[in-house]
């Protein structure tokens, strides 16, 4: 909460909706999640009834407060791409705004997280969060692709991988209790899936738009028939060439 | 229900649990998922509640009756794989079994998919099915690929990207109100990702349906100050490990 109030997200939120997040998650933290009712809450915050329900739908919104501002941002990133952007490169990066979310508040992230283990119902909504983070991906996808025999397929398929490698490297960061760099981690699991799916489109073109610092590393993309002194001269060209 | 009676799944069940399936979707049907009560049901099957609960954890449950027999079965047949079976093949094999459940009553399944689509509920409710499934099947990959560096993420991905493919399939099916061959729909999406991922296991037609020839991609990640031959000594061991 002390994260969440020091370190806020980039579009300012209303303070009351501050309290009513950092009010829950100590009386979740204090005497469990499904013992703590949104009477307590209010209570708690110094608030009304009716002024959480403005801002949340449901207890379980206000475990997950930041969701839906992300899913918006990720669909105008999308909204905003070029057709000369690399599909998958453009998805990779959309599914690094969710982790940049997690990333700003590591304290709250990581009780989160504990909560959301604990609560059968906390992991079936986060299910439906993240659903709805690949339907979004999946979605661009399959307008970029829409001329595609296997577009569909294609576009489904990939989204998945992206989720799928996000969420590795979300998990790991999440139950290391936040320790590391999850933007490094994420970086690699995302490039593991955008070297399978897009193996053209060299890494480093485009990309990064989080200015996350990948600067220095290399990415090198081969075959296995490959002769090693080819590689090498590659590694060698990307090293050179900055 | 006419064709849950007369076409009955493999496992013999009781016959009782089929008269409170067929109670309930005739209910369902009738009056709406979320109008009708587990009392309902019980009284047009001519039972107690008990024997509901007996079968059914809630009302949910008896939407998705064979889920749970589904799910052990995909267990068994994952632990019964010899270590010369191809990993990705063998999690292909494991989704059939999934889509083998839904062919065998279409009327069934195709009821069951519009009744999903109307009620939010039931939604989660599949979402969380869909996700033990990924969970059993990358279970298996993690452990078939312990050895290798990448080997959860892989696991993790390839399980996703199986998943997705066999649900592109499914979903093909259902919407088109159970017309076609669900199971050759199924073969075609899941040989996409088979050739994605286990491009060596050949199946008869030499994979990479999608033509991407993305056979044996080999990706290093490194930093720029790494030492050149320590980038080579890690192409090596990729290019080694196979």
């Amino acid at each position: 909460m002390a994260a969440a109030a020091t370190n806020p997200p980039s579009t300012p939120k209303p303070a009351m909706r501050d309290s009513l997040i950092a009010a829950a998650f100590q009386l979740f933290l204090e005497r469990g999640y499904e013992q703590t009712t949104v009477d307590d809450i209010v209570t708690l915050a110094g608030v009304g009834r009716r002024s959480f329900f403005r801002y949340f739908p449901s207890k379980e919104d206000v475990v997950f407060p930041d969701h839906e501002q992300c899913l918006d941002d990720m669909t105008r990133f999308l909204a905003a791409s070029a057709d000369s952007d690399d599909p998958v490169t453009r998805v990779c990066d959309a599914a690094r705004l969710v982790m940049r979310m997690y990333a700003e508040n590591p304290t709250f992230s990581v009780q989160r997280y504990r909560l959301t283990r604990e609560v059968a119902g906390l992991r079936t909504y986060e299910l439906s969060v993240v659903w709805r983070y690949e339907k979004t991906l999946g979605d661009y996808l399959r307008t970029r692709w829409a001329d595609r025999k296997d577009g569909t397929l294609r576009a489904n398929v990939a989204a998945a991988a992206v989720v799928a490698a996000h969420n590795h490297a979300l998990r790991r960061w999440l139950r290391s209790g936040g320790e590391g760099e999850p933007l490094e981690e994420v970086d690699r699991a995302l490039e593991f899936v955008r070297a399978t799916w897009s193996p053209d489109a060299a890494a480093g073109t485009g990309g990064d738009p989080a200015g996350e610092g990948a600067e220095d590393v290399v990415v090198v993309i081969t075959r296995r028939s490959t002769p090693m002194w080819r590689v090498v001269r590659e590694v060698e060209s990307s090293l050179g060439e900055g």
